[in-house]
């Protein structure tokens, strides 16, 4: 599914009538952020109320192939060993759609197998983080304390996204300066809820628990206050919209003589585009 | 044109009639490596040399609209009274193709303003990065010294995209380690083009002429090598083909119906597609 093959329809076609949904989690932030470390306590943390969980790793500057098998090993480590714990790597570069196309369907496979809980991490600034959030019903955004930078850069879109905060390795000295910027933030948000901010230490643990539970109070609020319809609605929109340009995709090749054409100005982008579209059939 | 409006094709197919090609140089680099700094280095640099200069500072992370316009202002402040310099903030989030869309429609207008230099400016990790480089002539990464997480994670994808590295605020002590890990990467390239690693202190100036020369020097190695009239191909191929999705995204929009029956479970993702395209006229 990952690679794209079209003999995955069928299974796809099947997949749909598979029992309850799975609580999927996504979680983002800048590169050190801890988010593999966050990411691991929370299978701990579900493991222990003896849930499946599944990890998706999704490198979205790593071309999209078939799992980066390296960082597979580095992450089975801790959890190699136990039976309700699937861990995946898997790039998106290159991927008409990227996170978009691949993300949902592979979320819907590891559904099906029966993994309550799915975690979709993924390194973020920019679209990466729009993209997560639209697949996950819980955005858990991670920053450090002392990066003004990435915060500052990171604001709008974490502000759209995030539903926890997450201040990890909130042992470092600036982190209540780090915490009351995020507060400062979090107090112009409109809408219903207002996303909790959660200092972590997760090497050592701490504030994994309180963790815990400002995902569970999110979810439950979720349910209360019909968000989670809303956002499966404007999924189901995204993953048929994705699936649709995925199909397209394969047939709106520019033949090299009209990319030479317009390379060489014998011809605007515009009337190429028009000239490929009803080549395949599709009139304007 | 930004906006996508409709009424911009015809000013699309003037614009191919317009003369010789401008420069187009790409800057990315993780938020705080100080692109806004080296951009206006090299403005200066450029306008010193009797060149008329525009910046496109695109943020992945912002919303498609008409620009930023706060942005634009602080950016504007040094070259405001310079009739020669023209600055530009786009968002791209929530575009079709993003960048890949707008950007080089953007770049052709500029071209045929008489910009002979475009200097394009996004945030990157991950896919930007990618982006910008299918856009630009020459694409500059920076890094700045002890950001050895985000090195880390963009390796990859600094190894295909980099024609030029630049270790920006090499006055930090941990410049050499950074310039020696960049060489160990460097080494490992294939490809006949081998990316210098430039250090500058681009807020006092230091390195900005070695950059004009690593510049100039790759330049001179796009004709000589035929790798130009390459990425002018891939580029015409990019640009059509995201403006044939764009035109397509205007038939695709999946009705509120078919969203419903695919977030209740009932009609997989993928038979939704089918019907979405059979429905445009699309048939498979």
């Amino acid at each position: 599914m990952e690679n794209g093959d079209l003999r995955t329809r069928d299974v796809v076609r099947e997949l749909k009538s598979t029992g309850t949904a799975s609580r999927v989690i996504g979680l983002t932030g800048a590169p050190g952020a801890g988010k593999s470390t966050v990411t691991s306590a929370l299978v701990r943390a579900f493991r222990a109320r003896g849930q499946r969980v599944a990890v998706l790793a999704v490198d979205p500057s790593s071309p999209f192939t078939g799992g980066a098998l390296l960082g597979d090993r580095i992450r089975m480590q801790e959890h190699a060993t136990d039976g309700g714990v699937f861990i995946r790597s898997m790039g998106s570069r290159g991927q008409l759609g990227g996170l978009s196309a691949a993300t949902p369907q592979a979320i819907r496979v590891l559904q099906a197998a029966g993994y309550g809980v799915v975690l979709v991490e993924t390194v973020g600034v920019g679209q990466a983080e729009v993209e997560i959030a639209s697949a996950a019903d819980t955005t858990v955004v991670l920053v450090v304390p002392g990066m003004g930078d990435s915060i500052q850069a990171a604001k709008a879109g974490v502000l759209e996204v995030a539903d926890v905060l997450v201040v990890n390795k909130a042992d470092r000295p600036d982190t209540q300066a780090t915490v009351r910027d995020l507060k400062g933030m979090v107090a112009l948000a409109t809408g219903d809820w207002r996303p909790p901010i959660v200092p972590t230490v997760a090497t050592s643990g701490d504030g994994v628990a309180e963790l815990m539970q400002a995902l569970d109070r999110h979810d439950a609020w979720l349910d209360e206050s019909g968000e989670r319809a809303r956002r499966r609605l404007a999924r189901a929109r995204d993953e048929v919209t994705a699936i649709a340009f995925g199909l397209l995709a394969r047939r709106l090749t520019v033949p090299d003589e009209l990319a030479e054409t317009v390379a060489a100005g014998g011809c605007d982008p515009l009337t190429a585009a028009e000239r490929l579209l009803a080549a395949a059939g599709f009139t304007f």
